[in-house]
């Protein structure tokens, strides 16, 4: 079963240490206990809404874009196709073909 | 402050009421309390992974369009661009030239 809690745990480590920063220095500015938080970010415990927006504000880091990578790493989990950032080729050509046609 | 409980809980109602499917069936195909699945919609409670991944399944929807939704849900709120489905005109515009060049 996938369990969204593990992938928002990971992401909000992933995002901390990127960033450089500590258990402790995140704990702290986001008025969380750091034995909480590292229960948090290793997927034991469920972060409520309210901490999690803390978090993501300690972290400088908007929820929208935590809420987005869980999905995308879910989406993987789940065998699904992430969606590309680049254009298909098929849709390249098609438009190329229409726009040279004009 | 942005919960993202609220937004599960708006994207949850969401589509089961696009799949014409009432509170009841969800909840019992979820094997989950009706009081305690109309509490998560209406972004009162917090789902657990678990309850969510069950609800996930009793919707026929993966969780990872549900956290995508949420994401881009919140993103809205926060006042970030959301990232746009079609190609951009002058992205169009470019390969095109490039294609009709060859």
């Amino acid at each position: 079963m996938i369990l969204v809690r593990q992938e928002i745990g990971e992401v909000l480590r992933d995002f901390r240490q990127q960033k450089g920063h500590t258990l402790r220095q995140v704990a702290g500015r986001a008025s969380v206990a750091l034995g909480y938080l590292s229960e948090v970010e290793r997927g034991q415990k469920e972060a409520s809404s309210e901490i999690l927006a803390s978090v993501a504000d300690a972290l400088d880091v908007p929820i929208s874009t935590i809420m987005r990578e869980v999905g995308d790493r879910i989406s993987v989990l789940e065998g699904l196709p992430t969606f590309p950032d680049v254009v298909p080729d098929d849709l390249v050509a098609e438009v190329g073909t229409e726009l040279s046609l004009r």
